[in-house]
């Protein structure tokens, strides 16, 4: 076994969920993560706490949209309710062997069925849990990688001293929640918002892993100018390239973008929230360079920001409502993040060595 | 995909536990059965139950031991316990990738685990329940066999006409439920013991899927003479052959076998009721002719019986206490049962066609 697989579930036990002596932890993988489980199994008993296997193929899931009457999507699995209002940790382990198995599902169909488990949902949320991912051959392709690079990629990513990870990133986050006007300067971009008196969150690898991002939300109603992303924003597989937009007193006045541009129309018509940012992300994960249409690393990548149109998170105090929660990434490296008039990062590098 | 796991699946959801819609149920499998797991999976929901699958690889168990300091061997997975309360069905599929993952195991630590968990199973006891098997080349190994020559004599054992089974199993338990005296007749062997006003059950697929066998509890103090078994007896994988046994009274008086013999000796003196029956089975499934050192197919095969020294199964009436019910198996091609001076049956074929 590659032994890089012990230290993914050291670091999930004895770090991200710091599982202790008598607790019922729940282990979920998809389709090929069957190793790492095990490897969490036995570090989770060893500990005197109580694992257990769930097993959700995605051809189960599949299967589930196939086969069942659309009026029992309703269904609600009491049994699995207990079985998570029981546990005091939850850990998922994404290992598709194909990341579009849903594609040709209608979403109607499975918006029903996520609000059918919503209570289920809600618990999880209460628990500690993490987040993480097994490299399969179907997230290699998405990365244009072989798997053995994609290995490589993703160990890069999550093997990291994730407390000398959060003490930079904590610094980081006082600096920005001390200001208020942030700036974006670039390629066809020049984006001002504040941000004052909102929350900075920190993800030091506690609930996603890889972490490796601060985020806060804009005040709703503050964003102005145009912004270039020169990465592909993704939805369900599908990508929208070289998306430009254009912002006045928060709402998005124009926009266009040279591939899927009706994609992106139908996303910013949603509602009255899909117009208005929700998020400001900044990446922090030097073991990430690469875009890969994952959005768990994407979002992470040194020298990269991310503004997402839509729904706000409530612990950064943001109040945009949304049904959506679209994020956009861009790179830096030609750009500049300005705070109350000061560069913080230029060209993709923070200017105080932290 | 083998079209025969689908058939499989199809008789375990309607046939074994009659899944019905809103039900709860969970799907357990070990280490191969994923796709039998998941055709179980879309069919219980497509009835609108609500399938989870549970996953317990033989790695993560045997680590469980390997790792788990034995105080902790105590430890109430809770999440577990609310999990099967839940739940209406449980299906369990053998799948082990190797059938001695814990030969190297102190019997007092899997002793002390089994203990802890007793409530559980006592509520898995509770629910409709089924066990069954999906091929692998550990049993392959075991039986000898290649997996495909194995796959062959698995669902031949398992996919089968269970009314018509059922019907013609009820028929023979008519018949021995209505006589008293059952004698066995064999090479070196000539056993007799009481039956009087004990049930017969009848493993018709409900719960052993393949099921096959008719058995009772012996009254205790009846069994008199002696057997010669020409199968080997299987305890933990060690094999104890050519078992002869001598019965007074009830009890086993004297013994021998070729093979590990101190083995026979000390199941035997375990405690009081390890030197009296506790089981008196006849196979009758025409879809197992060889003996494959599994037991859930063993005690199954047309034209043995099988006795068990140890614990008797209270749904039969027996009394017999014991901390074992180890299960020794005879063919009676060369021999007899004889129910009240009346040949039941003769050289391993029933007399009444059924």
């Amino acid at each position: 076994m590659d032994p890089r697989i012990q230290k993914h579930a050291e670091i999930i036990v004895n770090y991200s969920t710091r599982i202790k002596k008598g607790e019922n932890a729940i282990i979920q993988y998809s389709d090929e993560g069957r190793d790492l489980a095990i490897e969490i199994y036995k570090k989770t008993a060893q500990i005197g706490a109580n694992p257990l296997i769930l097993n959700m193929p995605t051809e189960a899931i599949r299967g589930y949209y196939d086969h069942t009457p659309k009026r029992f999507l309703n269904n609600f699995p009491s049994h699995f309710y207990s079985l998570v209002k029981e546990s005091d940790v939850l850990i998922s382990i994404m290992s598709s062997n194909n990341t579009r198995f849903l594609s040709n599902i209608d979403p109607e169909l499975s918006g029903i069925r996520s609000k059918a488990l919503t209570d289920i949902q809600e618990e999880r949320m209460k628990k500690r849990w993490s987040l993480t991912l097994y490299p399969t051959n179907a997230y290699a392709q998405d990365a244009e990688m072989s798997l053995k690079e994609y290995e490589d990629f993703v160990y890069s990513a999550i093997l990291r001293d994730w407390e000398k990870e959060r003490k930079k990133m904590e610094k980081l986050k006082k600096r920005f929640e001390a200001g208020s006007e942030v700036r974006l300067v670039g390629i066809d971009t020049d984006l001002n918002m504040s941000i004052k008196n909102r929350k900075m969150v920190i993800s030091d690898g506690t609930h996603n892993l890889p972490g490796g991002e601060i985020f806060t939300a804009p005040l709703e109603k503050t964003v102005e100018g145009r912004i270039y992303y020169d990465l592909p924003a993704i939805y369900q597989g599908r990508e929208v390239r070289d998306i430009k937009l254009e912002f006045e007193k928060g709402e998005i006045v124009d926009f266009s973008s040279s591939k899927n541009e009706g994609l992106l129309k139908s996303m910013i018509d949603t509602d009255d929230g899909s117009r208005r940012l929700g998020e400001l992300g900044i990446g922090t994960n030097k073991g990430i360079s690469i875009f890969t249409k994952n959005i768990l690393f994407d979002e992470k990548i040194y020298g990269t920001i991310h503004l997402a149109i839509g729904r706000a998170y409530e612990e950064c105090g943001g109040k945009n409502k949304s049904a959506i929660h679209w994020d956009m990434i861009k790179t830096m490296k030609k750009g500049s993040i300005i705070l109350d008039g000061e560069p913080i990062q230029k060209n993709g590098k923070f200017k105080t060595k932290f």
